[in-house]
């Protein structure tokens, strides 16, 4: 193009903006830089300034982390991104922006309001000297020209199969062979972390085929892409179970994972001395020992299954299964079975025991927050992962930025009045399960599904059909708190008996922390505390304010442990930072954590 | 965008004479349409028209087709591309241009001169009512509601796999996994035909596992992409041959293909009442009859191995291996080794032989042509295939069909002049390859390697480094023919001696109909004659002119026999075409085929 237009009003100030920004931070000043910020502003870092993944509330926060970090970052060169015009809308002007720090590269999200920063969202996606090879830059693969005793790729791979974890010692270590686990591992190999995956399953995928038969995804697929590969233009809209679990078996091999299956970590210990990790890991069935300077779990970011104990659990004759380990219906056609729980595998499970032809009934033990999943993929999710989305210029990885760009104190604001348009859009819907005797609710502040997964992951439903059986009465609904089995059912406090067959227990999991109370120690998991969740003092996610998924993707209070997991979205997104802190410290750079969470619950 | 920009004059140019041949081609008036082209002009048609791949030269060859076709076709709806403007350069207008005919959707290219067409390409791309469906036409996968005795996609996939060959026949199968085979086979599952690939290696991506270790693409990762599923943005320019055989199998189980592997077609044979093939395959040792209404030959468009016969080879002490079964160097260190031929294979073999220690000869027995591989990347591929043409718009869909808009006939004329650069870009390598003794070739027209490539399959090599060990001694260069073996070693014609405990004959392939020729009968092999080349009577050549490859990717005259081959572009792009006109015949349209090819050749 070789004609100029002039900059618009928005851009003139965003670029006032930011000329200003500089100016203070590059004179250091932090208060001047916080004096370009609206009150009730928020500043989101990604690493960038922090080594953290931390929100900053008001000018006050903003000035402290500034007056902490600036000496170190040094962060220059901020400019609008290239091709990417700042527009007004709704009294605010939004802008996408890029910065350097003296380590690397940085993108950011910037929301004016009458001249002041109300959010900056700042990101280092790129670390000086450590890129990623890809575009142009990627490998030649073949070796041109002729040198004796080369090596083919296969021998190299073949070479590092034998000797990583045996003669030489991976840098990490990752504890879970799942989407976040695998993601992760990938963003490793790129950046040239000596990396093993260990999964206690025999196949990559495992983690997605072992589940009821019946499960597919609940998010649809703009929003599921892995880093680097994404899903074809023909993958459909909610991958099913085992066909997710086949692109990812497909993914470790074409992203060369150092994949060990069958693998189960036994016990780790760290040695604050060596800065190393002792971890007995057993093999198909053989012992050893790996020591990884870095231990990253990424078992579930619903952690360990949580198994109830009711009375007379050991003298029920039928079958019981904790949801995660349930086979599906087929053994169950024609048998009477309960499910205990009301949330998203409770509905799942119901549904496809009734499909079997199985007598069913679920148990509520409190409500539940139920939102349809055409209503989601219309109202909660087209503006940013959608066909029409992707068409209108709003790639995956923008969409994710967008969304990283919100504050999480001020998320359910906008969430609200999406979850008052379902209730609208679906109305007979939700009246006639209230009229089968259904508790529902939409959040405590009626913020929704979305809120509810970040607060708490769990206490809701995507209603993919099995919401009907239980608003027709297909599936038979029970209320109240179970007291005890009996040898052939189940008996609720206010002396319902539910004859069964088949017991599931769909009562969720606890927190990721469980897993490192086993795998490490009690002591450990007490340090690092609760995992997930905002501090956002409503069911499930008790305060104080954390402003940040707890423990997730960042550092926590035990050196050299790291949890990442979550669904497929957050897997990719925040992989990207988790690897990158990885790689700094692996390279040997300065990583002061500023802002190190502090720990309120233990679980 | 609401702003309107008046046409250009080249818009306007090509609008006007899209307009007039609608209007020829509404009235029916074959020699009105032809006048609108220029006297030396070029149709070439995809399917769109004539249910063949062919070019018509000239205005009484296009008034001709036009005639035998317009009733049928009735295409109507010409207009340039939406978002593609027509561009005016040296004299042609270019453009993009969409069309409709009676059963489905055309895109296409047009060149005008001086207001008339000089080469127009049409494309069939989809069949009205047979759509693949994809982006917002995408499947759901999950299947939502909730209904007795539903099954799993799982379960799905598993019936298909017990039936399909079984208690249900494939309306195609096609025999060979590689890329030609399973490109195809991806693009017919996503037109709902029932599809069988067998294979007689044990894995997909067996077909490049066992191949020499030091192989790699020589063409680059931007021309090398499959149907549906491009290489990530990480991948290797140059894919070693095991990661290329990885990825084809991962890409086997993301499609969802019915891939047979250990399978080998042992007999065929056509029914012509019937319309159905009989053919007995061996699957893991077991014989197995299927009945597909369409076979199709993905065996290597290089045909069978070409192994010649030496007086002596029966007495030969050494090892001895046709390129093809030659499993590289390790076993060949300080031993002596001659490899016949001085085309790709026969550098890559002896390029690892001396790598791995080996005392290597090379024996040239006719001339050969050379272009150095960053030479061919720079001056023959980059404006299409490459990272820059990705940036500047020329997605590889747009590439490919910027390269099958030039006719054949004249593409060594856009091709001398890349050669002629290349010849004085690398002046010194090329002198010091002469000096070496080594003869050297531009091709009888000087038009290079990919004429070599088109017209012959082979008399060149792509320069990875080899011809630098040939250049300097490093491996010893023999000319002439072979004229018989010792015990101990080769005996060329003019009595040198050639000591070996190795002899690699790299002598290339003969033509695929030799398959058809073992699998059906050497009177359907003749029947339908030789495959690949042009017609350009060169060597290996030979005329009369045919105007495209000789039976490849279209009907053959042999009723449902069809060919498949080639590198992974013509793989990727034919496969559609081919799909197609399976498809057509699946769904019983009426497809006659225009200007079927006669057979010249018998090898």
């Amino acid at each position: 193009m070789t004609t100029t237009t002039p900059p618009t009003e928005a851009t003139t100030a965003v670029q006032t903006w930011l000329a200003q920004l500089d100016q203070a931070l590059s004179a250091s000043d932090a208060a001047a830089a916080a004096d370009l910020f609206t009150e009730d502003c928020f500043w989101r870092d990604l690493i960038a300034f922090t080594w953290n993944i931390a929100t900053f509330e008001g000018r006050a926060e903003v000035a402290a982390m500034l007056a902490d970090t600036l000496d170190r970052v040094r962060p220059t060169g901020w400019r609008v991104t290239d091709g990417e015009e700042p527009a007004a809308a709704d009294g605010l002007i939004e802008a996408w922006i890029d910065f350097e720090t003296s380590v690397g590269r940085g993108h950011g999200h910037l929301r004016l309001r009458d001249g002041k920063a109300w959010t900056l969202l700042t990101t280092l996606y790129e670390l000086t000297g450590y890129e990623e090879p890809h575009g142009a830059q990627r490998p030649k693969g073949a070796k041109h020209g002729a040198s004796r005793g080369r090596t083919s790729w296969q021998e190299d791979r073949d070479r590092e199969a034998t000797e990583l974890g045996f003669t030489e010692q991976p840098y990490a270590l990752i504890v879970g062979g799942g989407q976040a686990g695998i993601g992760l591992a990938a963003r490793l190999r790129q950046l040239n972390v000596p990396t093993i995956v260990i999964d206690k399953r025999g196949r990559p995928g495992d983690q997605w085929r072992s589940r009821y038969k019946s499960l597919s995804l609940h998010d649809p697929v703009w929003y599921d892409h892995m880093p680097y590969l994404k899903f074809p233009d023909n993958w459909p809209v909610f991958s099913p179970k085992d066909k997710i679990a086949d692109w990812l078996e497909s993914y470790t091999r074409v992203m060369e994972l150092n994949y060990w299956p069958s693998t189960e970590a036994k016990s780790a210990s760290y040695n604050d001395q060596t800065g190393e990790w002792t971890v007995t890991v057993e093999r198909e069935g053989q012992s050893l020992v790996l020591r990884p300077k870095q231990l990253i779990l990424a078992t579930g970011m619903s952690g360990q299954p949580n198994v109830p104990r009711f009375a007379g659990m050991d003298v029920f004759r039928g079958d019981q299964h904790h949801s995660s380990a349930h086979p599906g219906p087929d053994a169950y056609k024609g048998r009477t079975c309960v499910v205990i729980g009301s949330n998203n595998s409770a509905f799942d499970i119901c549904g496809a025991l009734w499909e079997a032809g199985a007598d069913v009934t679920m148990v509520q033990r409190s409500s539940t927050h139920i939102a349809r999943s055409d209503a989601l993929m219309e109202i909660g999710l087209a503006a940013l992962y959608s066909e029409e989305a992707v068409a209108s210029g709003v790639s995956t990885e923008k969409a994710d930025l967008i969304f990283a760009s919100i504050p999480y104190r001020i998320m359910h604001v906008f969430q609200i009045p999406l979850y008052e348009a379902m209730a609208e859009r679906d109305r007979d819907f939700y009246e006639r399960l209230e009229k089968a005797g259904f508790d529902h609710d939409w959040g405590e502040d009626g913020s929704g599904l979305f809120m509810k997964y970040l607060r708490r992951g769990s206490g809701y439903y995507i209603d993919v059909g099995a919401a009907d059986l239980v608003a027709n009465g297909e599936v038979k609904l029970a209320k109240g708190q179970v007291d005890h089995l009996t040898e052939h059912g189940v008996v609720l406090e206010d002396g319902t008996e539910l004859p069964a067959d088949l017991v599931v227990y769909a009562t969720g999991y606890t927190s990721m922390n469980g897993w490192a109370a086993d795998l490490i120690s009690p002591e450990v998991a007490a340090k690092v505390g609760k995992c997930w969740g905002l501090g956002s003092d409503t069911a499930k996610d008790p305060g104080p304010w954390e402003g940040e998924e707890r423990n997730m993707w960042k550092p926590t209070q035990q050196d050299a442990l790291w949890f990442t997991g979550g669904n497929l979205a957050q897997s990719r997104f925040y992989s990207l930072f988790l690897a990158l802190q990885l790689k700094a410290r692996q390279a040997g750079l300065d990583t002061p954590v500023y802002a190190l969470q502090e720990v309120h619950h233990l679980r």
